[in-house]
């Protein structure tokens, strides 16, 4: 709740930017918190700012745990800013008890998760996985035309008492908790959930071109009615995917219509398709027919024509905008989080994650797994987000569990 | 072609705002051409411009013709420009000819049709058949912020050689031309067209209201998804219209999604729908029942929940934005225009128009008829809008002879 004043947009929201001061001001916050510990700050050339709590054997490979302190322009309280704070209170709560593991212990804060100021997101966790390099991302600019490298600069500054890091240690294992997100614990009633893995996500845009015509004048059978296409077509796209894989799920979250005035035949719609899948065969497979997918010859637009002066029909154009594949994580570090989850009297519930995440990026480097949280009827990105006490201190008594486990040998 | 320079944009577009300078340049031109057939300028308190031919009975009630001046913001050069054109080519013909008929013709140029720069459009007509009032209109604002009342002053001002007329005389009955601004005509190879009536027209406003929610987190039976919802509701919309009037017209031309982006389920879609129906009784019937839709317990986003804790389905509002009843001809005003063309030795073809007209305002104050000329490919509000010069011709040609009947007795 300390954490959420620094970026507080009315009661309950926050407005962090990625590199903004009051992304500073929270890393300053986090800092002050871990020397309270005794840890020891270090941030690479990213930002992404590291607490380590020192283990018995320092030239084993560290346990890394950590989320983000960014949030989106209407955020909560608890998206990436727990997961830090979850992992922070475990490390606290081993130095009070003096319980000190063979390996350190590394929390950390992503750098720029959200990708709301600056595109695209995760950039810290991509640089920390090798997914991109310092120079893609330095000189993207947020709306007001600051450079990422000023502001990053800016940012590293800062923090002086922190030194620097290259790219390692490579640790032996990452765990991340966030809140769910989602509604399925909510609805089971309990309070902590072992993440599977993460489900595969595809972004397409499908573009229908027909032609702009005269609402009034224009029979039918002339018309090539680009949104009515696009309906047969969203309608066919949805039926392939939930008839093929009952649990994948496929959302058409944007539409634009040209010229989009009620007395004119659409002459263009434009719309996305989000499809995610958990399995990777039938992630591969409708991806395949999706970025495939042609106009039927019975979508309105193309048909109802006469035979003689048949208007040509709709056109489409498919476009790719972004996918990862599913990442199922190692079943050791799933075991882990599931065994923790038990010392800890809270019943097993094992879920795939719907939103992408820092670990999925990370999973390049290491083993990873994720501890989800319950929050309240499943809404995130908002400033209605919300867990309750007991439920973030469960998650965060289950990832110290874990990170004991993982730190042991 | 001389008219079309005046707000000329690229080779053949036009933009000529309603009261603009270019309105008011297009206004004087018609006055200096009326001025050269002798004919006698007067404008109303709204600026409709009439230029009377005087009768040999000049206590008879005029005959009236015309169109509009006003174009499209991205308009082209025939529409409502030719009616005006037209009307004047008509009466230059007789003078010239020497032929003066019982009753006067009065070429009328109606105030801001289009309605692109001051909204609604159609307003000069409609003052002239007592729809609106002068004080509804006067204090409306452009996109400037430049009120109705300022511009027209200033376009009554700069053309001070017209005298100012009040509300009569009453028109015996009012003819216009105009391009079809549809495919038919063209499609069946004809000049010109008699209209026996303009289409009744409805336009509703859907508004679907779900829950946003994450695309990735939110599993399918959770969802209250407002864009499928309103693409099954489309879907039942439109096939009631076409199943149960086969020749009326269905378009969404519009449509708007929130939050409308790609991993967000919409929380709200919102369409228009343009209905429209020459059948006096379909169209009552239909649109009754347009108005009163419901969303189906089928639909996406209401349906597939589990019993135990279904989300609520989706809401529905129908707000009706305009709508104008079928406007069917005189039978003696169609006839007029049918022997007029075959006085002419053109084919008659008759068809409704799908389009409103300055015609469908005129026609509370008397008997209304309209001639139709072929464009090409039914291409208008567009600067590709063309019509042939014979096409143009034809048009004028049956404008006169409807004319001379009418202005006879």
């Amino acid at each position: 709740m300390a954490l959420a004043e620094i970026g507080r947009r009315g009661e309950t929201g926050v407005d962090r930017a990625a590199f903004s001061p009051e992304d500073r001001a929270a890393r300053r916050l986090l800092y002050a918190w871990g020397c309270e510990c005794g840890l020891e700050a270090s941030q690479d050339a990213i930002g992404n700012l590291f607490l380590r709590y020192p283990g018995r054997k320092r030239e084993l490979p560290p346990v890394l745990t950590g989320s983000h302190l960014d949030s989106q322009p209407s955020g909560g309280r608890f998206d990436g800013a727990y997961g830090v704070l979850a992992s922070l209170e475990a490390v606290a709560a081993l130095a009070r008890a003096g319980i000190r593991p063979a390996r350190s212990i590394e929390v950390v804060a992503w750098s720029n998760e959200e990708g709301g100021r600056f595109a695209p997101g995760a950039m810290g966790s991509q640089f920390f996985g090798g997914w991109r390099t310092l120079a893609d991302v330095l000189t993207v600019r947020d709306a007001a035309g600051v450079m990422l490298g000023d502001a990053l600069q800016e940012t590293l500054a800062a923090l002086p008492e922190a030194s620097a890091r290259g790219a390692g240690p490579v640790p032996s294992a990452y765990l991340e908790a966030h809140i769910e997100q989602g509604p399925r614990l909510d609805r089971a009633g309990i309070p902590v959930g072992v993440v599977r893995g993460i489900q595969g996500c595809l972004w397409l845009e499908y573009e229908v071109r027909g032609a702009a015509a005269h609402a009034g004048t224009t029979p039918h059978e002339y018309r090539r009615d680009a949104l009515q296409a696009a309906l047969s077509l969203i309608g066919r796209l949805r039926d392939v995917c939930l008839k093929r894989s009952p649990s994948c799920r496929f959302t058409v979250g944007r539409m634009a219509l040209e010229p989009n005035t009620p007395n004119t035949v659409p002459g263009r719609a434009t719309f996305t398709v989000d499809f995610r899948d958990a399995d990777p065969v039938a992630f591969a497979e409708l991806g395949r027919e999706l970025r495939a997918f042609t106009l039927s010859a019975d979508e309105p637009g193309a048909a109802h024509a006469p035979a003689t002066d048949a208007p040509a029909p709709c056109e489409l154009t498919v476009r790719e905008l972004f996918h990862h594949v599913p990442e199922m994580f190692a079943q050791r570090m799933v075991d882990v989080v599931a065994n923790a989850a038990l010392a800890q009297d809270y019943p097993v519930f094992e879920l795939v994650s719907g939103a992408f995440h820092d670990a999925l990026f990370v999973s390049r480097a290491c083993p990873v797994g994720m501890v989800f949280v319950r929050c309240r009827d499943g809404v995130s990105h908002n400033p209605l987000e919300y867990a309750a006490q007991s439920d973030v201190t469960a998650g965060a008594r289950v990832l110290m569990s874990a990170l004991l486990e993982l730190a042991a040998e």
